[in-house]
């Protein structure tokens, strides 16, 4: 790399640069067709607006976003405590193997544990063995027994 | 039943019989030892305190506690929309089959509607068919093909 990777706090003005790296995302995760509604309006009212509901750390690549996580606090009724739910975390293709995932997953990581948070948690495609090594590398296991559940409002 | 069941929001004397559910719950679902460090004041500043982590709903039946639920918000990069996670749904078992669990479950959902959630999702054990089958029976659908991911702080 020519410029060093920095991680900071997302700012209103990377909110183009975060979702357009989340239509990347999930274009790789093969999202079906229709279920990205995301739009630039609705990421900066969760991020910024009166009552945010998601918060974001960037790492950046001279003036470029390299990749981004997407947060939230969840609760755990077990421990009695917070944690750390990830939403998302990406890098750029071409910025990948230099350390830019582990430097966002610390971040998050940091600031759950500054926090007092009891874990982070977050979903992996199965067939994502990339981001399953990766995550495994970091100290992460796979909940084994349990199933997500959903539905749709 | 001798007496209707009621649906309400938790209020802080409802603390105590939480905690109790939480601990059947807990042992229903066959935690580990020592995965349990709820404390009755760690729900209270949890649930109650000044920046809340976590809602809830209780079923009362007379005077008894008979059922809880227990939520947050979530968010979804790709809907870029908050969802509720349901963290628990539990019914005192002498009171299953009367419509409880269902009556909780739709006072979670009517929540979220109400605030403009894209969604409900919580997780489940494999080897819960009768949960399994009450989820299905509400409209859910098992997530497949991801699996939870953990990192403990």
């Amino acid at each position: 790399m020519s410029a060093p990777v920095l991680i900071r706090a997302a700012v209103a003005a990377d909110v183009p640069a975060i979702v357009a790296l989340i239509r990347d995302l999930a274009e790789y995760e093969k999202a079906a067709p229709g279920a990205l509604s995301l739009t630039e309006d609705l990421l900066r009212d969760a991020l910024f607006g009166p009552r945010p509901s998601v918060e974001g750390v960037v790492a950046t690549h001279g003036t470029d976003v390299a990749g981004y996580a997407l947060f939230f606090h969840n609760f755990s009724s077990w421990r009695g405590k917070r944690g750390v739910f990830l939403e998302d975390l990406y890098v750029r293709p071409e910025l990948r193997g230099q350390g830019v995932g582990k430097a966002l997953f610390g971040e998050v990581e940091r600031i759950a544990a500054a926090r007092g948070c009891a874990r982070v948690e977050w979903i992996v495609l199965d067939w994502n063995q990339t981001a399953i090594d990766f995550y495994k590398s970091q100290g992460a296991a796979p909940l084994e027994g349990w199933t997500v559940f959903r539905k749709n409002l």
